[in-house]
């Protein structure tokens, strides 16, 4: 198929980081160009887990990377999360009928050729340094972003 | 209208589930063809309200039946639900104008034939029977969802 | 740019309410023509910081008023609000990169002509009188959103 689908990620829930990926994954298995666009709590989707810096940050950007989870596999889920409960029942669930992991479609995505911006602003604003985020995502304004989701065929805000 | 719609229905939030069906409604009374793409939380929408079942089911299946409500008309507020208390209110407050209620719009969706499809991962993960789920919901899965959606005018994350 | 993009404001969160206004704004700016449908929660961006009233209105419409904030810079964040301090945080961070406010966006789309509609059923339920609410702001109904959403190049739900 040769379409476009584009899709806006704000949230950093789990689930709905999980939907977003599950997308992204099937839609490159029929052809589809696909375009992730992370924003806000998006970001931290994309960051690199081994990588968190405190150097030349506020207080606030060091704070921002302290109180918010490095890995992806720890992000909340957005409903019943009941401080990490729901999310473990989640993923033993999901375990139980051998499904992959957040991180495993995350991986998929990045291997299958998923194209991942991240927002300049946000970025900005939250203090990420280049280096804390995955390295093959591409910086992005609001207008590049309108632009490629204009083109699109089916643009999603998650 | 020669057009169509597809809502690919995440959140299990009443104030949500109300927004998607008033859309469905009103989209087939202008003539759309309406796909619903129930996925996740979303799936609590399209239980079978007179059908819990706890035969075959793991631990946490059990849980999943347990923890969530089997009648749409249970489901919590996106914001300000209060444990129930701002559900009541909204509820109370659309019973004055005399608004149909969530259960009304979701029997309008039906009669007015909006297609319903579940998304096939997130019943298998979820734990649900075939027959805990309205008996028209067919299954589908992310690729069937995204041939659906691309060839839509109007697609929606909610 | 000859295109169209229509947004449904559903949500009222400060985050998510930034997110619409800088696509907002931005989509102007390329040429666009922007619509803003503004639905439940979503309805809390557009009030007139001015002007609460009281008159003829329900003990719960009188709540409703009440326990929101009239103001769009009080409107709490979709994550790690902490009671406000998240949110305060979120704003001092965007003053350290002299990035504008929420208020300052959503200046600019008023100014820049993006198009603002309240959804007809949510303004009754919700009880707001006309004047509560943005002189500009045109009221539509559900299947008035639909006309102008199918007609749009890029439709996102917030």
């Amino acid at each position: 198929m040769n379409k476009k689908m584009n899709l806006l990620m704000f949230s950093c829930d789990y689930d709905k980081a999980l939907a977003a990926l599950i997308l992204a994954n099937n839609g490159r298995e029929l052809g589809l160009d696909v375009t992730m666009f992370f924003a806000f709590w998006g970001l931290l989707l994309v960051r690199n887990p081994e990588m968190t810096s405190f150097e030349d940050k506020s207080f606030y950007e060091d704070l921002m990377g302290i109180l918010t989870p490095a890995n992806p596999e720890d992000l909340p889920l957005s409903k019943m999360n009941l401080s990490g409960i729901g999310q473990n029942m989640l993923k033993k669930m999901m375990a139980d009928k051998e499904a992959p992991k957040l991180t495993d479609f995350l991986q998929g995505a990045r291997e299958k050729g998923v194209k991942f911006y991240g927002c300049q602003l946000s970025i900005e604003v939250m203090g990420f340094k280049r280096e804390e985020l995955l390295p093959e995502l591409e910086v992005m304004d609001a207008k590049d972003y309108l632009k490629d989701a204009l083109e699109s065929d089916l643009q999603l805000f998650i």
